[in-house]
C-alpha cells in the first residue's frame, strides 16, 4: 500500500529549518514537501497528477500561447483572448472594457509550475524539471531593471502597470509566481526563481505601503498576501511578512483605494465587474468583516492570509474576525461536500442557507481555497473544528475537481446533475486544474502540524513522515487503508527516547473511537483537547499507536433553513460524502426514496473506480406507469422497491455520463 | 349577490345575429358581450376592471406617449424606448438591433380599447367612450390611402413597412386593433373602427397570400389569425376567414418566409431573438406540430386561431394537431394554476415536466391565452376536458395577474415566492394588464356555448343570459355563490315551451354531483356526454335546474417526473388552487408539512380579500431552535405543531408583502 517512498539525498538538504531572522509565533507549522511521503489512497492521486495532470498543464499553457507572452526572446505575440469579457458562469459578458483573462496568464503558468514542483518531490522527472528551469529563465530574462515582473504589462500593455489593481490581477499574478518559486525551491533546492521573485517583491514594497511616498494599494484578487507569508517563512525575511500585513491592514480602508484609482483612470467608480466591493472583500476593513461575501476564491485566499498573520503576529483582532467568518461559513454557507460559493454570477456567496444543488457553482478553486484556509487555522493550535472542514473540503468538493486519471477537470461542482455536467479537458479561464493539482501534489504537508514539542496528526492516511522536532528527527509511519478503513497504526521512530506530545485527531463525525499505545487502551475522553487526543510522553523507538475510527455510514440532515435539502439526506462514511450516479441505478435518481430505517451495506470494491467503498441499500422509487395522460391527480404516486448503490462524490463522472444526486429523498 | 344587471336598449340592437354570408360549421358559438350580465364573484372583478383598471390603462398609454405616436395631428415624437432591447425575464438584452418594444404600441392601445369597450357593456362611461372615439378618429386619420395602418411604420420608421414580419409585430398590432374594433362595435354598435380595420385588412390581403403576385408572409407573433376570425364572424365576411386560414396554412412552410425576408434585409438569418423558429412556432408547418414550444403567448394565440379554423372549416388535419398539442400541454407542461411557460429566457416552454415553482415565468398573458384557446376548443362541442382547463387557467393563473382593486399587475406568476415578488403599477412591456382586463370584462362570453338547438353552460357563476336560439329568445338565470358554494340554481325563461338541449358541465374535479330539474332528481350518469349532463327536453317558462357540485378540498399530487413538486401537494377547492401566504402563517412556509390525513376546514370570510373561502388545517413545522451553530447533523429536524391558513392563489399579494407557497410539503 505504500507509494514509492525512499529517502532522498535532496530531502535531507532541506530537512533542517534554515536559520531565520523571522521569529514565528506559530504553534504549529506544516512540514515541507520533502518531509512527508504519501502512500495508499493519496499515492494514487499524486501519481495521476504527476504523470498525467502536470504534463497536460504544461502542454495547455504552451498551446494557449502563454510562453510566447512570457519569453522576451520571442516576438511579442498577438492578443489571444479578447478584452471586456469575464467568465462567471461560463458566460462571456462585458466587465468594463479594460480586462482580459490573458492578464492572469502569469498565475496560470505559476500554478502549473507549483504543481509540477510539488510533484517532483515524489516523482522525479528531468523533462518536467527542465521545462520549469526554462520558464524560470524566461522570467529572469523578462524581469525589469527595477525588479518589476508581469508578462502582460511588460509585453502586452507596457506603460499601464499599477493602473488597475482592482480588476487586473497584477499583484495576484505576483503572488502565484511567489508560491511557485517557493515550491520549486523546497522541492529542488534551486533558489533562482525565489531570488527573482524576492527582487520583484522588493519592487512591490517600494510601490505600496503606508508610507507617504507610496501608494496605498492592494489587489482586487487576494493571493499575494498568503504568498508573501510563504516567502517570508522560506527565506526568513521579516519584511515580506510586513508587506503581507500591510496589504491585509489596508484592505477596505477609507479613502478607498479602488475609488482613487478609478478616478485616476477617469472611470466611473461603480462600473466594474459586480459593482460592489463585497465582491473582492474590500467593502470594509478586514477586521470588521463578519460575513463571508463575494467571490469565494478571493475570500478563501484573504482569510488564509489573515490566519497566517494571526499565527505570525498573534493578532487577536484578526483572529476575532476569522472566528466570525469561519462560523458564518460553516454554519450558513457551506455545502455538505465542502463546496462553497453557490452562484455562478459572482462565482461566490449569496445569502444565508442559499445552497441550491443543481445550480451550485462551488468552484473547485474555492474548495481548494477552503483547504488552504482551514489548514492555516490549525496554525493557532490543533482543533478538529478546522481539521474536519479541511478534510471535508479536501476529499469531496476539491478532489472532485479532477478525474481519477488526472486528465479532465471540473470548474463547477454541483450536488445534483440531470446528466449534462461533465469534466472538460480545458477551460478558457484555466484556474482550477493547476489549483487542485498543486493541492494533491503537496497533500502530505497538510497531514501534520509541528510545534515546539508537539506533533499534531491532522489527516490520516498511509504515509511516512520525517519531522524535525527542535533538532531531533522523529519518524512517523502511518499504516492504514484510510479513508476506506478506520484503523490507523502509527509507528514512532526516534533515535533515542524523546519527550513530545503526539496529538491525534478524533474527527467530530466519528461517533466512537478507540486508542491504544503499544496495545494498551488509552482513556480517550481524558486525553481529548479540542478533538485531539493528546499523548504527551517519552516516545521510544518502535512505539506503536493504534487508532480505530468508527466509519459507520451516517445520514446527514441539513438545517431547516436550507430549502433545497428538505426531506433529504446526504450519506457520509468517514470523511467521504457519497452520491448516486445514474449508471449504477436503474431509475431516475430523484424518484428514489430511502426509508428512515433502511440499512446500508458498505463494500470495498478493489477494481471499481480505482478501489472504493460503495454503499448499498434497499429503497423505493416512485413509478409513473399509472400516470398515463395525467399531470396532476388526487392520489399520491405509487412506489416500487429499488436497491441503490452510492459511490464517493469525488469519484463521480468517471464513467458513462448520467444523472448524479447527493441529497437523497427520505420518506 | 347580483351585480348591476339591467336590460339595456343597446343590448337588444345586437341581440339578433346579423345576416351573414359566412356559413359557420361551429357547433357552439359564444354569446356576445351584450348577452350575458355577470353578478356575484365576477361582478366584483368586472367592476374593478371597469372602474380602476381601464382608467389606469388609458392614463398609462397616454403617459407612455402612445397617443403622440398615433395621432397624425401631433408632431412626430422622439423615440422613447431604445432599439435593441427585449424584455424576457425583465432583462434588457440585444436582440439583433432593429427591434424596439415601441413597435408594439398599437397593440397596447388596442388591448386597452378592447378592455374599455367590453367594460362599457356593463359600466357605461361617457368619458371612457369619448377617449375611445378620439383614438378611433386618430387611427382613421392615420390610415394611409392604401389602407395601411401602423403608427410605428407610418410615423416613426416610414418606408420600412413589411420588411421584418419576424420580429416587428406589424401584423400582430393589426390583429389587436381588429379585436378592439370588433369589441367596440359589439359593445356600442359603433362601426367606424371596424370599417377602418376592414380597409386595413383588405390592404393586408393584397400584400400576403398564396397567389404569385403576393408575398408568402405571416407574423412572427401570432394574433392576427384569431382576430381575423373575429372580424369575419362580426362582419360575415368570408374573405377575412380565408386570410386567417392562409396565415395558418403558410406558417412554417418551406421555403421559410423569415429566411427569405432576412436575406432581403441582408441580415444573417440566425441572428434574431432566441435564434430558433420554435420560438414563434414556425419551425414546421402547423399541422405537423405535436409539441407546445417557444414563446407561450404566441403559442396560445396560434392554437386559438387553429381551433377557430377547425370550427369554421371542419378541418380534421388541424384538429389532429390541436389534439396532440393539447395533450402535450396538459399532460406535461402546465402548472397546476393553469400557468404556462416556465422560462423567463424565452417567455415560454422548456422541456417536459420542467415546472419550477419559484422561477416560474408563467406570464399572465399566457394563462389568458390558454383561456382563449380552451374556449375555442369548445367550439367543436362541449367537452369538460377543455372547459376544466379554461376554468383552471381563468381562476388561477390568469386572475392572479391583477390585484383585487384592479390597480396593480403581475407579469410573472410564480408558484412560490420568498417575499420579493409583487405586483407593479406598470411595465415597460405592458402587455399583461390590458390582456387580463379584456378577459375579465368579457368573461360572460366564455360562460356559454350556443349551438343550433343546444345551450352549453361552460362556466358557473351568478349571471343572467339572453340567448338567441334559432330566432327564439332563451333567458337563463344562474343563481349561485359559486365558486365559494357548489349549489347552482338555473332558471330557464322562454316565451313559450321550447325544445332544446341544455348541457351542464360537471367538472372532472367534482367527485360527486347531483342534478335536479324542477326538484326531480336526474340520473346524472345517464345524461353525461364528455363531462356535460345533457338535458334535452321541451323547456317551459320558469323551469328550474339545480346542480350541486361537491367542493370538497382536494390534495393534488404531481406526476413523478415533476421534480419540483415531489413530496408536495397543491390544495384545490372547486376551480380554485390555494396557496399559503406569509402574512397568515407564523412560520417560514416551506418548513410547514401536512400529514397525509390532516383534515381541512373551509370557511367563508366575507370581509377578507373581498370575500373568500379560506382553508385551515393542522400541520407541523420544522424547528431550528436546536440547530445552533450546526448546518448539517445526523439527526433529522424536529417539528412542532402549527396550524395553517390557505387563501385562493388569485388573491395573493394583496396585503403585506411576504412569502407565498402553492405546493405544500406532505410527510
Amino acid at each position: 500500500m505504500i507509494g514509492s517512498f525512499a529517502p532522498q539525498e535532496k530531502t535531507m538538504k532541506n530537512f533542517k529549518s534554515s536559520p531565520s531572522r523571522l521569529e514565528t509565533r506559530s504553534r504549529f507549522r506544516s512540514p515541507n514537501i520533502q518531509q512527508v511521503s504519501m502512500g495508499g489512497f493519496w499515492a494514487d492521486r499524486i501519481a495521476a497528477v504527476a504523470e498525467k495532470t502536470v504534463p497536460i498543464l504544461q502542454l495547455r499553457c504552451d498551446e494557449a500561447g502563454m510562453f510566447d507572452q512570457i519569453d522576451p526572446a520571442r516576438p511579442i505575440p498577438e492578443q489571444r483572448i479578447p478584452f471586456s469579457t469575464a467568465f462567471g458562469g461560463g458566460k462571456v459578458r462585458p466587465v468594463g472594457g479594460n480586462v482580459t483573462a490573458q492578464m492572469y496568464w502569469d498565475s496560470d503558468v505559476a500554478k502549473m509550475v507549483e504543481a509540477a514542483a510539488f510533484s517532483l518531490a515524489s516523482h522525479r522527472n528531468d523533462t518536467i524539471e527542465a521545462v520549469i528551469d526554462r520558464i524560470v529563465d524566461m522570467y529572469e530574462a523578462l524581469q525589469q531593471e527595477d525588479g518589476y515582473l508581469n508578462s502582460w504589462y511588460i509585453r502586452m500593455q507596457p506603460g499601464k502597470r499599477w493602473t488597475n489593481l482592482r480588476d487586473c490581477h497584477e499583484l495576484y499574478c505576483a503572488g502565484h509566481l511567489i508560491e511557485a518559486a517557493v515550491a520549486y525551491y523546497q522541492a529542488t533546492g534551486k533558489r533562482k526563481f525565489m531570488d527573482v521573485m524576492g527582487r520583484y517583491v522588493d519592487h512591490i514594497a517600494s510601490m505600496f505601503g503606508p508610507e507617504p511616498d507610496k501608494r496605498r494599494g492592494y489587489c482586487g484578487h487576494e493571493e499575494i498576501e498568503l504568498a508573501l507569508v510563504k516567502l517570508a517563512r522560506a527565506t526568513g525575511e521579516q519584511r515580506y511578512l510586513e508587506l503581507a500585513k500591510y496589504f491585509i491592514d489596508e484592505r477596505g480602508r477609507e479613502p478607498h483605494y479602488f475609488l482613487i484609482e478609478a478616478e485616476e483612470r477617469a472611470e466611473e467608480p461603480g462600473r466594474f465587474a459586480h459593482g460592489t466591493f463585497e465582491y473582492n472583500q474590500s467593502h470594509i476593513p478586514v477586521r470588521e468583516q463578519t460575513k463571508v461575501v463575494g467571490h469565494a476564491v478571493r475570500a478563501m485566499y484573504l482569510y488564509s492570509a489573515m490566519a497566517d498573520l494571526v499565527t505570525e503576529y498573534g493578532d487577536e483582532t484578526l483572529r476575532c474576525a476569522l472566528d466570525a467568518l469561519w462560523d458564518d461559513l460553516v454554519t450558513k454557507r457551506l455545502y455538505v461536500t465542502g463546496g462553497l460559493g453557490p452562484s455562478a454570477d459572482n462565482e461566490g456567496f449569496t445569502s444565508d442557507y442559499d445552497l441550491p444543488n443543481e445550480t451550485a457553482y462551488a468552484e473547485t478553486c474555492a474548495a481548494v481555497g477552503l483547504v488552504f484556509w482551514a489548514s492555516r487555522m490549525l496554525g493557532f493550535g490543533a482543533d478538529t473544528r478546522y481539521a474536519d472542514i479541511m478534510e471535508q473540503a479536501l476529499y469531496n468538493g476539491a478532489l472532485a475537481g479532477v478525474s481519477l486519471d488526472g486528465m479532465r477537470f471540473f470548474y463547477e461542482n454541483p450536488l445534483q446533475s440531470r446528466g449534462n455536467h461533465h469534466r472538460w479537458p480545458w477551460h478558457r479561464c484555466p484556474c482550477c486544474p493547476p489549483n487542485i493539482a498543486r493541492l494533491i501534489a503537496s497533500i502530505g504537508t497538510y497531514a501534520y502540524g509541528v510545534g515546539e514539542s508537539e506533533i499534531a496528526v491532522h489527516l490520516y492516511g498511509e504515509n511516512q513522515a520525517r519531522i524535525d522536532l527542535g533538532g531531533r528527527a522523529v519518524h512517523l509511519s502511518q499504516n492504514t487503508r484510510y479513508p476506506w478503513d478506520g484503523s490507523i497504526a502509527i509507528t514512532i521512530d526516534v533515535e533515542e527516547p524523546t519527550g513530545f506530545a503526539l496529538l491525534l485527531r478524533i474527527p467530530a463525525w466519528c461517533a466512537t473511537a478507540t486508542l491504544k499505545v503499544n496495545d494498551e487502551i488509552v482513556d480517550l475522553a481524558a486525553t481529548l483537547q479540542r478533538g485531539y487526543a493528546r499523548l504527551d510522553r517519552t516516545w521510544r523507538p518502535g512505539d506503536r499507536v493504534m487508532i480505530v475510527l468508527d466509519l459507520t455510514i451516517q445520514r446527514l440532515y441539513a438545517h431547516p433553513n436550507v430549502r433545497q435539502d428538505r426531506n433529504r439526506v446526504a450519506l457520509r462514511r468517514g470523511p467521504l460524502i457519497y452520491c448516486l450516479e445514474g449508471t449504477d441505478n436503474s431509475v431516475p435518481l430523484d424518484r428514489i426514496s430511502l426509508a428512515p430505517d433502511a440499512a446500508f451495506e458498505a463494500r470495498f470494491e478493489e477494481n471499481f473506480l480505482g478501489g472504493v467503498v460503495t454503499l448499498q441499500a434497499p429503497a423505493t422509487a416512485e413509478t409513473s406507469d399509472d400516470w398515463l395522460q395525467t399531470l396532476y391527480r388526487p392520489e399520491p404516486p405509487r412506489t416500487s422497491p429499488a436497491s441503490i448503490t452510492a459511490v464517493p462524490y469525488y469519484a463521480w463522472d468517471n464513467r458513462e455520463p448520467g444523472e448524479m444526486l447527493v441529497w437523497l429523498r427520505e420518506t
